[in-house]
């Protein structure tokens, strides 16, 4: 299949008119750039064509909770009571149509891989379903079903605070000790081996969650495996209080002795770090997943995302709570926020932020031959709009400006992903997402 | 004409469902809640309707400017530039053009009336234009031919700073002084006493642009007129800075020695503010219009916005440089980044954000019977789509909060302004607005 691009953002990061992309199965077999005009059967995609996005960090399920946990006030510990709330009414049928549905919402904002950190493993009660991993099962079925590669990161979580059992809803989400999340998790990664679009990498919830010796397990299978690991760290700061008054160790130093840093490893949040926090993670060449919607959402804070990239961190994003999914308001967050924080403008290009959403992010899920349009690279391709009321009045020199500091998510027009083409004027490819997502929360408050 | 809204948002705060709004003119004449079915003839308006938005602080010609800024690194000084580039090459026909594609923008965002905030008054070199208030006319029938309302606020500009003479393109914004200013003024607003769409008030640009004699004349133009009088108050540190050393007071103290300050003053960005400023703002009632979307874009910082309404400020919102044209992003900003700051959640509920939006916006304007879904007040419906994959989902109890915190402007699906619908099905009644701003942009930079 040929595609015709009006504009595409290619390597090293230029914007080029008329650049045909030749994809033979799920990945590009060509480019060829000066193009005049699209060849007879080509698929014409006006506007800036970039390389898909790569949503890093995704609870899908807490899609439910949009706007409704607004009326509140309150912090986010409060919002986690909410939170769990819907945790324990979900099951295997109810998460896959909620998680279908939010991937697709995703798939319309030009996501064509997400990381869904995994952690709803089991039934309300705590005791595990017949097949133990039917929840990550319906989560890879979601993903694939509206278009999506996907990484399962499968969460370990084994205690409720450092030092406290899992009490109530948090049941759902412990195995017992790392060497039974290993086990199970295994089983789970085994049955995709075969099954290039899906990853299954390991998570460790949180310092809160995963005493620190059994962190060294989840290390250990991740090496094991080759897969992803990623981990929340340092979201809030009394997360770090309560972790240097029982390690006497900040959460990145807990997760760096624990051997736990690294190429194939993600900070997710890293909102509040000392300076030997960012030189630990950019040492190891960690990847940090900024999720500022989310971090906004929940009054977590600003965090340091240019001194760690400058440091050698590689910078990612995720929608995480789904507070919004828009991932050109993700990127031009980091900016913005990052002005706010400073007084100053121009941290962030608006190029280096297009390879937040997708080199650097394919990268962190366990794809980094991903996120740019090279012969050889899976054939994920973003077509955004630049006739629209956000973003007409667009130059070619100043298109990925426009489409990072002024688009939206309806803006994106089409998407390949893999190679198949899921959204078509605006539309995926599987009708009404709207009503699929009205649907799947609306049993879930009833 | 009879609109049935699904879901419609009643004072005090309520939504309530099955409400037939009826309208007479420009007028609502009959608001019937409770009523199941839409009767024969009516509009339907499924989702949720609100009363029309109102953008306090507009400088349409900075939509030219959009995304091209981000190029660059530097600060409010440096995109100040920029934009003075664009102030430049307008004239009356390519003014109009361009904001009436601007204001169509707003409209498709649901904004019913728009305060222009004007100081473009003159030719390149500083000359008058024959009729020297033809630059106004352009920006009054633009916002006409758009369907909104407008407020055309008439900046006095007289300095390039405190005590230093307009150079280069600041010759475009001068009159001289406030005598001749207000002759002006006067001119525009005679001319338009006889149209109830329109309201001429006065502007003074700020402390760097207005000597502190001159803003008296201005301000006794606005109390003749009894019209708003809006002020650029304390966005940038510097600004303060300089006022504090030239006049030892800082701008809002200096407004207040002059009278400026009162419940038809507007202070915008209000965004570095001392407690007694606070004091002043609300003991006067002084409006204050915050911009967040361009306090994050030209890093100005997080004004007190909460402080100050609960200190007896009304607050309102606008769109200011363009940077995005989108009311629910610039109202959860307002919360978002308070969040940011402090650390908490829930300054702002959500009902108290749209009130921001809709009647505290519509009275800074000089449209106190605006705002709010009532017999007598100005017919502006904005409805707002609860089955896009942005808002689906929503409950009834949590209607606002699932627009506030989650609905973009492309969930505008009908905008009624001043009993004329401009808005149907998410489209505009001048039809391709796209092209009509990428036409207008185009010609001013080739």
């Amino acid at each position: 299949m040929d595609y015709w691009c009006e504009l595409a953002w290619l390597p090293p990061g230029e914007v080029v008119s008329g650049v045909l992309v030749t994809v033979d199965g799920s990945r590009i077999s060509a480019i060829t750039p000066e193009t005049a005009d699209p060849p007879p059967g080509a698929v014409v995609l006006r506007g800036l064509t970039t390389p898909g996005f790569a949503n890093t960090h995704s609870h899908a399920f807490h899609r439910a909770l949009r706007g409704r946990t607004q009326a509140d006030r309150g912090t986010f510990w409060t919002w986690r009571e909410q939170m769990y709330g819907v945790a324990a009414r979900l099951d295997p049928d109810s998460y896959l149509a909620l998680a279908r549905a939010t991937f697709a919402e995703m798939a319309l904002a030009g996501v064509t891989c997400v990381g869904e950190f995994h952690y709803l493993h089991h039934a309300a009660d705590g005791k595990p379903y017949d097949d133990p991993n039917v929840m990550g099962h319906a989560l890879i079925t979601a993903a694939r079903e509206a278009g999506l590669r996907i990484t399962l990161l499968d969460a370990c979580y084994l205690t409720g605070g450092i030092g406290t059992a899992l009490v109530g809803t948090q049941r759902q989400f412990g195995d017992g000790d790392a060497v039974r999340w290993a086990a199970r998790a295994e089983d789970l990664a085994k049955a995709y081996r075969k099954t290039p679009e899906v990853e299954v990498g390991a998570a460790i919830h949180s310092v809160r969650a995963v005493p620190p010796e059994q962190m060294t397990v989840v290390v250990e299978f991740a090496h094991q495996q080759a897969s992803p690991v990623h981990a929340h760290v340092s979201e809030q700061r009394r997360e770090n209080e309560a972790c240097v008054e029982a390690y006497s160790a900040t959460p990145v130093q807990l997760l760096h002795d624990r051997g736990a840093l690294g190429p194939r490893a993600t900070a997710v949040h890293a909102t509040h770090l000392s300076n030997v926090d960012i030189a630990l993670l950019s040492g190891s060449t960690t990847h940090v997943c900024m999720c500022p919607t989310t971090e906004r959402d929940l009054a977590d804070g600003i965090g340091p995302a240019r001194a760690l990239l400058d440091a050698g961190s590689p910078v990612t994003i995720g929608t995480d709570s789904q507070a919004v999914i828009d991932v050109f308001e993700e990127l031009r967050a980091i900016e913005l926020d990052e002005r706010l924080a400073t007084g100053k403008r121009g941290h962030w290009q608006a190029r280096e932020l297009l390879n937040v959403a997708t080199a650097a992010g394919h990268a962190s899920l366990g794809f980094p031959d991903a996120g740019f349009l090279v012969p050889g690279a899976w054939a994920d391709l973003v077509s955004i709009r630049l006739d629209s009321v956000r973003t007409a009045g667009a130059s070619k020199p100043t298109a990925v400006e426009s489409a990072v500091f002024a688009a939206s998510a309806a803006d994106v027009h089409s998407v390949v992903s893999g190679g198949r083409r899921i959204v078509a004027e605006g539309r995926h490819m599987l009708g009404d997402v709207g009503g699929m997502l009205a649907d799947s929360i609306g049993a879930l408050h009833e």
